[in-house]
């Protein structure tokens, strides 16, 4: 890549933080932005070029991606990116992606990724193979059921007979549930340094899980999960040991599972119970939206880079370090 | 107005912060202050006049308002200031105010905020006219009632007849309850742009509502909603592209309604069911408490800034922008 | 002292924080590390000497005291600096501390802060002195109860005996439940100005408690409350002239009870109910791991101060300021 890079991503999800991030560095940035959303992005005046498409998909179309190659273009994938555009699908994109696309597959994947967490020796939810089996308090989720929409919270095999039925092991999950606070720590692992770092945390607002206790008891529903913002939060600082370890054994794990392993940016799911016991439930191996609470930064990286620095900026600023060394390739894919 | 003129404001609500943004931007301050709180407000430094009342109604005197003309006052309108001293009242006071004197009838009164909402098109909790009516769940408000004070729940019209018994239509409004995530996003119309500007989010920290979740469920009693505090959050990004279009709808309404329409800070009441679907249930037509989550700024005024930004600050930033444009009269009434 | 002090504190709950504050304000930093956790505080790359050591009370030993007194060190407590070293032990560590260190026993004695609170005049809940006086709903509290196990909620005096049983007055509180909205604003006295500052509030978010409404009503189990992590809040402004006074009540009576009465960093557990009456319940007469948030600054020190400003680094300014006007004495005990 001869001139500077132009950092591109799609219109959603931490789009925002990701331009404002790439223009903070001194980066040209450019949005493949759905045709209704121009509107709203052109009024953060963050975006050096619009490439307009009827939808995200788009971007698997040849002629797109030429464009992107020709405007020497670094992708930056987010959730919403994966989502639309499916993580085999993103895997064919052929323009330089920032990280290692190969997570894709270990991240959607609910087997690999428990693979993943067994073989780094990271405490996760016990999964029950059949109903006979629970013993405690157990959650019965579907896969693939968008928002935890028809989960079922059941304590013994009994209630599970009662309330759920027939046991389908293609279709359900049966997982211990944990019981305490919930966080979303956000990571950026930098091969340059070989470093995690924690650029923040958040807490998801769950529609309408998040709703419901403001309801007198006798109104209950079946909650649901549907991520509807963020908020920041701190965690205990004694904590974040654990924190970091269980991250570094993620990172180093990745390393033998899918070379060079997970880079850049990614976030765990944890709950922390009220022995400070800490269990992963999932990772996000990209970009979180909940990094839009650390815009333009958070305490943790105050702490650590003692300025602003979003997840956003982070990601721009090991792009143009990669440069500086001559290292691009080691931060994209 | 020959020389520059000083920003004053009433001692509560987003008093510190409508000061702090005055001075950042350079303006001499004034706080009309109950005398009980000097020493509060003096303990930021950020006043340079105390003007000494008994009772906020004492800014209706006529020597009181000549004071502040005397000094070249731009009063800045809160949610307590008019509450205090009332709607009507406050269109009586001869002092340059911030925004649109007549937004204040359109906002207090359910009726004509109703019809305002109505005439933009946006999406609105279905309203009942009498309990036969009822087919989901309803929330009957009293009208006037502090803090949702006396509010019940209903299911159908044989639990409104139970619980509450008889339907008066002058007392009474059955509001349909949709069950979510509530955010109030805090906005910024400046007409000498045209625009609509978002400077941050909150969500509203409720006494008792939010302390009742952490009770077993049989001590159960009805909530009340009195509000005591913020959280700064931020939305999921692909929902702000609907959230301005809303804004821009009730703005370009405003402007037919009572021209020239709703200027300056305002907010909204939102909330989000799980399908991603927003209603507005209420337009708070001046700056919010709830902006003082964004001092020094929010996530999203340092994504239009590039900088800090609260509410107060953006104030300030208008009447000394309409002035060096010699248009001071398009931003007070 | 004739070179500049070390500022030194203990690898825990505000560690980082309170490093960052002295390196921001000049200072060099010394770390009293548990060995297990030397590598995560490397990461931050704030500490300038790390004194390792196997547990906590190892600074009781007289020959780490000669090190960090020969490197002219001021020691920084925390809560879990007090927790791990006992409130008694601390009084005797012959380095010089920042505050005053007969709070301690103020602090940790529940009479003797019942005693203080009624002597300051401020309003806190009622006790019930024996189960038949319980006339409204009532927490028995057990003394020494880890993150509030074995706690029970009673509406009578009846419910007692059902419920609970024996009253043991050694052992058991029977404190008046006040319904509403928590809040933890964090406050810094200075002697040298004679002043109470607001640094910021927070939230703590409290494991399993704030877990349990996300769960259906039916699958209830007993609430404990250890403390996970903390979310940042802004409180109605109105409100915050009564936090003041409270504040200034408690540094004026503790002058008299324990001179020169409290001093530096301290919070409150305040508890909001909707008449928005005020109610102390605790005080931590030290940094609390709620000013986490405010890393770098809050809504509040930046009315203050005009800039960033977290309790860490008020604490390092403190001791700056001291030594220029060589009352150093005044600050450390």
């Amino acid at each position: 890549m001869p001139t500077s890079p132009t950092i591109a991503t799609v219109s959603s999800h931490s789009a925002l933080q990701i331009m404002k991030g790439a223009k903070d560095e001194g980066f040209n940035t450019l949005l493949i932005c759905d045709k209704k959303r121009e509107k709203f992005y052109k009024r953060f005046n963050l975006v050096d070029e619009f490439l307009l498409v009827d939808e995200f998909k788009d971007i698997l179309d040849e002629k797109i991606q030429k464009q992107l190659n020709d405007k020497n273009c670094v992708l930056i994938p987010h959730g919403s990116f994966v989502e639309y555009i499916g993580g085999r699908e993103t895997m064919r994109v052929n323009v330089p992606m920032f990280g290692n696309k190969k997570v894709l597959e270990w991240e959607a994947d609910r087997r690999k990724s428990y693979e993943w967490f067994k073989k780094a020796g990271i405490k996760v939810p016990h999964s029950f193979l059949k109903p006979d089996e629970i013993d405690r308090l157990t959650l019965v989720k579907l896969f693939g059921a968008k928002g935890g929409r028809g989960y079922s919270l059941v304590k013994s095999s009994e209630e599970f007979k009662e309330k759920v039925g027939h046991f389908d092991s293609e279709k359900m999950q049966l997982q211990e549930y944990i019981l305490g606070t919930r966080f979303y720590p956000h990571f950026f692992y930098s091969p340059l340094t070989g470093e995690n770092e924690l650029t923040g945390i958040d807490l998801r607002y769950e529609s309408n899980a998040d709703g419901l206790p403001r309801m007198p008891a006798d109104f209950y529903m079946a909650p649901t999960y549907v991520v509807t913002g963020n908020f920041p939060i701190t965690m205990r600082e004694s904590l974040l040991p654990d924190v970091f370890e269980i991250a570094d054994k993620l990172t180093e794990t990745s390393k033998k599972l899918f070379p060079p392993g997970l880079t850049g940016p990614y976030s765990l799911e944890m709950v922390c119970n009220d022995k400070l016991e800490l269990y992963v439930f999932e990772i996000s191996a990209r970009i979180v939206a909940g990094t839009n609470v650390g815009i333009p930064g958070s305490p943790y990286s105050y702490l650590k880079y003692g300025k602003e620095m979003s997840m956003g900026r982070r990601i721009a600023m090991e792009i143009k370090k990669a440069i500086s060394e001559n290292r691009l390739d080691d931060v994209v894919s």
